[in-house]
């Protein structure tokens, strides 16, 4: 390989109209919004003379709502061909796996039909902010992906707080495997994490299987979760079936997703329907419209009907 | 056009000496200090395929006496031609017509003669800071500009929260219109704010004209405006008579402002005399000494006798 | 020169294991933590007509158990030839002369052989960090480097408030002077600094010497310091005799160092061992073992036994 170190900054921006119906269930927010997300990714990278890549990577994320923006904590990586090891504030496996984000639509990527009915909060992933975040100090990962032949598999461990010599009795290190592998035609994907979000004995299962029809895609995502916290206290199991539809500039969206929560209580069938129009260049306007839970009055979250129009851009 | 992605990073820097007398009307104050300015704009474009250009920008701006930089709220942007329309931390149409800043002198870009007398906090403009400033979450505005045959004209709207379904009896949305035309040697501008600042009923009226003689400029400034900070509870009018005259490298600067206040309290005569040596390569050294409003006990701000000399470089 | 104006990003990256026996002297610490730095300055430059060249850095530095990384404070600078003026947060004469680190080793680069026994606190230097340090916002400095044929010389002054007419009666400007001087085989570097760290009264004098054998370095660095944080309340002077010799892309390194205390109490003999092992394109794998000062039970700082192994690439 040629020998070289760089940085380079990339990312994407996106704004547009966002609707909640009865948002934060206050009568006094508006609900319709201006949402908008800026991220710049800096990564730098130098290539060693045997081919070994050493990274590290910031990135600073507004958020509309933010009253400004820092960076996040530092990811750093080492590479050598298909093999890619991380640590710090590191991808983890539960939330680098494919598929299991492809129910998302509008310009927001947003989802009902994600784990946990559209909240992400119940496994660790990538921080994306500083202080506005709540990261702990201690908040440590290690992280390993390796591709080979279409087949990758991934790995993480999360430490919550790397100072103390010992976790409280609550606390656990989350540990996250995963696994993808696709021909083209077909894909399939699988994760576990167990002391998922660090709560100790708390695991998090994801199968997903989909099928590209040239035109399209169509598939089934399926999580088994001991914690959710779109109904506080409860637990249970969800199925997402996605799909989407190509012509020309145009691709049509569409879920349908199931909670079968362990307590038998009942939620709403979440459900979506959305479209991108492709501008070029990275850049699309895409619109969706998104029916949640159920009782906004119930204290679940996720529970509205949404809607959002607007454009996001790659750079 | 040529459809790309990219992001650069732009600014300036500029520092030197300032000296304020009875600086903040504090004698423990030090009178003369060096004031400094670091400015990065981090700009993403993405140009689409039929021309359409998407932008998103960050800033972050170190002045000194801060004790670190972040970065501001984000500004998002579509253009299409002459026009752009932009949303979130926007420039307004008040602060962005031609003219209206032209008395301005030395390294750091300041005069008595600007709208309020050298403050600039009655109507809203560019958040430049993050965290240091005091933003509010909800702040967004939506703003417009477009060129055509040598005219340019803004607009701008800010809602001061977004979120809130409806605003405080005190507070307004802020409405700004403004226009400029030149020919080279005539320039004429025009803006109007209404709701200045988020104040609810505030106006704030400008007109500017100047002319081009060749080896440099004249022109006559025109406020009109419905609540002054620099003299706190009262209103008034404000007439700047400012020129610049170039012989090479060297430009001396010079401006004469007066307030006409509805209480009939009487100001002083506000003035200024600078010059600047250009360095080439957007680089130039610059100094002024310019008188304020008047007895700095009164209470009322900007009052001073106040010199700089310093350097600014853009890059 | 060729006149130009541009933004550049640099820096480095680090990450490793570090062992501090009994860190902290708490109990419930982990001794073995994955221990990281990654700093990106931003420099931007403007070289004017005549040759005279602009600049202006801000940084951010993330190290581990930062929960977010923003922008410390603006240095600036104005350089012709061999001569550099820079003002704010300057680099200090202490911090920048020659040899004075020579003896640090690890991915860290770290050594109990610095001066104050491997703390910094006990003179002024560039601030790497925004709000996670205690910079004070009237923190200024003004330094000069002036080099011509292999000699260096530094110059830097430091008001830890150029907003206050005058200071508190125990802190002062910190002034101080620098110079060093190599022909390739020999080198030679002496500093000295009053009111060091702002502290009236105490002064810190480095001197050091080396020679260079060609496969190798072997130095002599002495100080004599007024305050040590390592033992407080204690003043003393320090001598560290370091070496390294390379072979092939592994370089060893050792050094020892000895506190002579005016107090008569006696620390350990402080020293260490490392290796580097050179990737290439300024990536190195390092790693280090070291023996500080004594019983950690005693109150002095630097006390553990030390160990890191990791890597740090340079961007």
């Amino acid at each position: 390989g040629m020998a070289a170190a760089d940085v380079t900054i990339s990312g994407y921006g996106r704004f547009g109209l966002e609707y909640i119906e009865d948002r934060n269930n206050d009568p006094l927010a508006e609900d319709t919004v201006i949402s908008s997300r800026l991220r710049f990714n800096i990564d730098a990278t130098t290539e060693t003379d045997v081919g070994v890549t050493f990274g590290a990577r910031l990135r600073v994320q507004y958020d509309d709502g933010d009253t400004y923006g820092d960076f996040n904590t530092a990811q750093f990586s080492v590479g050598y061909e298909g093999l890619t090891v991380s640590v710090g504030n590191v991808d983890t496996a539960f939330d680098s796996v494919a598929l299991t984000y492809n129910s998302e639509m509008g310009y927001q990527d947003f989802s009902y039909g994600d784990a946990d009915g559209g909240n992400t909060s119940n496994f660790f992933a990538y921080n994306s902010k500083g202080s506005i975040s709540s990261v702990t100090p201690g908040y440590t990962g290690v992280a390993a992906t390796y591709s080979i032949s279409g087949v990758n598999l991934y790995f993480s461990y999360v430490d919550p707080d790397q100072y103390a010599s010992s976790l409280p009795a609550t606390v656990g290190e989350e540990l996250g495997i995963a696994a993808d592998w696709t021909n083209g035609q077909f894909s399939v994907a699988g994760s576990f994490v167990s002391n998922a979000a660090g709560v100790d004995g708390a695991d998090l299962l994801f199968v997903g299987a989909a099928y590209n029809f040239g035109a399209g895609n169509v598939g089934l995502n399926y999580y088994d979760q001991d914690i959710l916290s779109i109904v506080p206290g409860d637990s249970g199991s969800q199925v997402t079936l996605w799909g989407d539809y190509n012509f020309g500039a145009t691709t049509v969206k569409a879920y349908i997703s199931e909670l079968d929560l362990d307590s038998g209580l009942n939620t709403d069938t979440a459900y979506g329907l959305g479209a991108d129009y492709s501008l070029g260049e990275g850049a699309r306007l895409s619109g969706s419209i998104q029916s949640g839970w159920g009782d906004a009055a119930s204290g679940w979250t996720n529970t509205s009907t949404r809607a959002d129009i607007g454009v996001r851009f790659d750079f």
